[in-house]
C-alpha cells in the first residue's frame, strides 16, 4: 500500500472513529484519559527505552543540543505527560452545552448547541509529549485526531500511539479516533492536507517554514499560528516600578516563546527616568539592545536598530526599543509592526488603559500585566492546542471550546413556512 | 493601472478604513445605514435607469428569463432594499459585546470581547440587492467590504456604492470600507482571492462553480455554502397529518432554495398510511417523484429512483423517496447523502427526538419543523449572509455575530509570569 492510500484510509477511518466519538458522554472519555494515564505509568520503562532509540538516531543524525533536549522523554517529561491527562479529565466537556435558546414568533425553540468539529489534523515537531497533549484535547472535546510528528521523534509517537488506543479500547471508544501517522517522510504532511473529504481543521505547531509549508498547500481550514512579535508599551503615566517588573519579565522570563516581548516603546517623558536604569538591568541580563536614535542619545553605546529589527521575532535575548511621542505613536507602530499576538500597555491612566484595549488589534491585549500570559492555561482555559494569530473561529490561545462548533437545534409543533 | 494593481490598491485602502471602523460607534454606523436608506429612496429613478441598462445588455446577450429576473431592480425591490438598511439598523451592535470574564488567582481579570474581523471579500452573482445587504450587514459588523458582483451587474453595483459611500461620508465613516470592485473580468475574482496581506475572509454566494472556483483558488479563508441536500425523516411514531404538511412545505414551497427537502425518508410501519396520500399531493402539485422499489410496491407506477438521485441536490420539483427499516437506516443514508445542512425528523416520541438532535450532524436539525426554516431571519439572527456548511467559525446561518470574532483583554496591576 503506498504512503497516499495508507493515509486516505487512515482518513476515512478517522471519519467514522468521529462520528462514534461525538455521542460519547463525559464520563467515558474522562475514564479514557485515566486508562491512558495509568498505562503511560505502567509501561514507563519502555517509553523511555524507545524514546532512547529516537535520542540515538537523532544524535548519529548530528541534531543541534536543543533539538534533542525537546526529544527526550524523561522520569520528568512522563510525570508531566501523566498530570496533563489528569488535568484534561477534571476540565468540563464542551460538548453539549446550550450556549443559547429562544422562541420565535411562530412558536419555534431555536437553541444552539455546541459539537465537536470532526477529524483534526495535527502537525508539530520534535516533542513527543506533544502526541499525549493532543489527542488528549482532541478526545476530550469529541474529535477524532490524525497525529503528525516530527520525524525524528517516529518511534516515540508509536509507541504513545499504541498506549494511547489501549486505552480507547478499554474504555469501549473507538480506537482509530487516534492515529499516529506512521511514516517519517515529508510527503505524509502534504498528502494529509489534501483529504479535505475527511479532515476539518488543520492545527501546525512548529517553526516558521513548517507553518508556510501548511498554510500554503493545505485544501483544509489551517488554524495557524506565525509570529509573535509583542510589545510592551510605557506610558507616561506609567508606575515605573512595575513597568520594569513587566517589561523584564516579558523580555527575560524566557525569550525563545512566542509571548515574549520582542520591543519596548516608552513615551518620552518617561524615558529619561526609565530607560537607563532598565537598559542597566537588561544588560545584566545578557540582553542585547537595538536601540532607536532618541534612546541613544539617553543611554549612548548602544546599538543602532536597524529597519529589519521592527519587524523581527528575535526570540532570543534581543530587544529593540524605542521612544515615542505619544500614545499614538505606540500605536501605529504596533499596527505596523505587530502580528496581533500580544500586546501590553502600561499605565495608571484610565482612559488610556480603556483606549488601548480598544483599540489594539491582538489576540491577547493586558494593562498592567507581562505578555507572556498568552497562554491557554495561565489564561484560565485549562489547556491549551495552540495560539491562532489568525481571526476565522478562534483567535488567540485554542481549548477545548475551540475544538468545537455549534449547530443550530429547533423545537417544533408542525410548524411550515408560509 | 492594472487589475492586479488596482485590487491591491482597494484592498489596502479596505484595510486602512477596517482600522477606523472597527472603533465606530454603533449611533454612527446606524446613522450611516439610515443616510443609505434616504440615499436610495431619492435617488430611486436614477438606480432603476442604470439598472435598465444592465437588463439591456444581458437580454442582448440571451441570459435566461430568471437571471434577467434577478437582474432587474423595480419598485419593489428597491423598497425591500430599504427596509433592509433599517431593519439591520434596528439590530444590536455585536461589537464590543464581552461574551465572558474571570478572575485568575493571581488577580487578572481576563475577559473576551467582541470585535470586528476586518475586511471581508464578498463575491457573488446576479442580484444588485445582495450589494446593499452585503455592505450593510459588514458595515453594522465593523468590518470593510470588498464587493465582486456578477459582471452583468456592473452599472447597477457601481451606482450603488456611489449611493452607499455618499451615506458614509455624510456620517463622518471612512467611505473605502464599502468598495466595488469595478471590474467585469473574471480574473478580478482570482486576484481578490490572492490578497491574503489585507483580506480576512471571503464569502462566496452563488452556484456550485463559482463556490469551487473560490474554494479552491484562495489563499484567504472562505465560508463556503456548498449543497443543501435536505431530508425530512417521517418516523413511525410521527403524527401523519402534520408530516404531511411539513413535507409539503419543504418540498413545495419554494423548489429552487437550497433548505428545500430533496428526499423524504419514511419508517417501513407508516409507509401504507402516509406514502399514497403523501405521493398523490405531491404529483397535484407537480412534483415527480424519484421512489425505491419497496415504495414502488405501494405507490405503483413510480419512477424508479437511480443511484445518482440520493446525493442529489435537485433544486426542482423533483423528490427522490426512501422507505427505511427503522430510524436507525435514516441516520445512515442522512450521515451518507446529507450535505450537513438541513435534517428534520416528525416524530411525537421524545427519545427519538432527542435522539435524532444529537446524532444528526448538521448545521440546522430541526423537530416537526420544516426544513425551510434554515434561514437567517426565520431562525431569528435578523438577516443573513449566507449559510456556511463546513464547521469552522459558524456552521449555519450567518448573521452579524458571525461577521465577528473575540479578542481577550487582560486587566492587571502588575502581574508578572513566575
Amino acid at each position: 500500500m503506498d504512503l497516499i492510500e495508507m493515509i486516505q484510509a487512515m482518513a476515512r477511518d478517522a471519519k467514522l472513529s468521529a462520528r462514534l466519538l461525538r455521542g460519547a458522554r463525559r464520563g467515558e472519555k474522562d475514564t479514557a484519559l485515566g486508562f491512558m494515564a495509568e498505562n503511560i505509568l505502567a509501561r514507563k520503562e519502555e517509553i523511555i527505552k524507545t524514546n532512547a532509540k529516537d535520542v540515538t538516531l537523532a544524535r548519529e543524525k548530528g541534531l543541534n543540543p536543543a533539538m534533542i533536549d525537546r526529544l527526550t522523554l524523561h522520569e520528568k517529561t512522563i510525570t508531566s505527560m501523566v498530570a496533563g491527562l489528569r488535568q484534561v479529565a477534571v476540565l468540563p466537556d464542551p460538548v453539549g452545552e446550550l450556549t443559547g435558546m429562544w422562541k420565535r414568533p411562530n412558536g419555534l425553540k431555536v437553541g444552539r448547541v455546541r459539537i465537536p468539529l470532526g477529524v483534526i489534523g495535527f502537525i508539530y515537531e520534535s516533542r513527543p509529549n506533544v502526541t499525549v497533549d493532543g489527542a488528549a484535547l482532541c478526545l476530550k472535546s469529541g474529535n477524532a485526531v490524525l497525529l503528525k510528528g516530527g520525524s525524528e521523534a517516529i518511534n516515540s509517537n508509536l509507541i504513545l500511539e499504541e498506549i494511547l488506543t489501549e486505552a480507547m479500547k478499554k474504555a469501549n471508544l473507538p480506537e482509530k479516533s487516534i492515529q499516529v501517522i506512521p511514516s517519517t517522510k515529508h510527503e505524509a504532511v502534504g498528502i494529509l492536507l489534501g483529504m479535505d473529504d475527511y479532515v476539518d481543521m488543520i492545527i501546525p505547531r512548529g517553526g516558521e517554514s513548517l507553518i508556510s509549508f501548511v498554510a500554503e498547500n493545505s485544501k483544509i481550514p489551517v488554524l495557524k499560528h506565525f509570529k509573535g512579535v509583542c510589545h510592551v508599551y510605557v506610558d507616561e503615566c506609567a508606575d515605573l516600578e512595575m513597568a520594569r517588573k513587566i517589561c523584564f519579565n516579558a523580555k527575560v522570563q524566557r525569550p525563545g516563546v512566542c509571548n515574549a516581548m520582542e520591543t519596548m516603546l516608552v513615551h518620552k517623558k518617561v524615558a529619561p527616568s526609565f530607560l537607563p536604569g532598565m537598559i542597566e538591568s537588561f544588560k545584566e541580563a545578557g540582553v542585547e539592545i537595538r536601540a532607536c536614535e532618541n534612546s541613544l542619545r539617553l543611554v549612548p553605546g548602544l546599538l543602532l536598530a536597524k529597519d529589519s529589527d521592527w519587524p523581527a521575532e528575535f526570540l532570543d535575548l534581543i530587544l529593540a526599543v524605542k521612544i515615542v511621542e505619544d500614545m499614538d505613536e505606540a500605536l501605529d507602530h504596533i499596527d505596523r509592526y505587530g502580528s496581533n499576538h500580544t500586546e501590553a500597555i502600561v499605565t495608571n491612566d484610565y482612559e488610556r488603559s480603556q483606549e488601548f484595549l480598544e483599540r489594539v488589534d491582538a489576540s491577547v491585549v493586558l494593562v498592567n500585566a507581562s505578555t507572556r500570559f498568552n497562554d491557554g492555561f495561565e489564561l484560565g482555559l485549562g489547556a491549551e492546542i495552540g495560539i491562532n494569530t489568525s481571526k476565522l473561529h478562534a483567535y488567540g490561545p485554542m481549548s477545548l471550546e475551540e475544538l468545537t462548533t455549534t449547530k443550530f437545534i429547533v423545537f417544533g409543533s408542525g410548524q411550515v413556512r408560509t
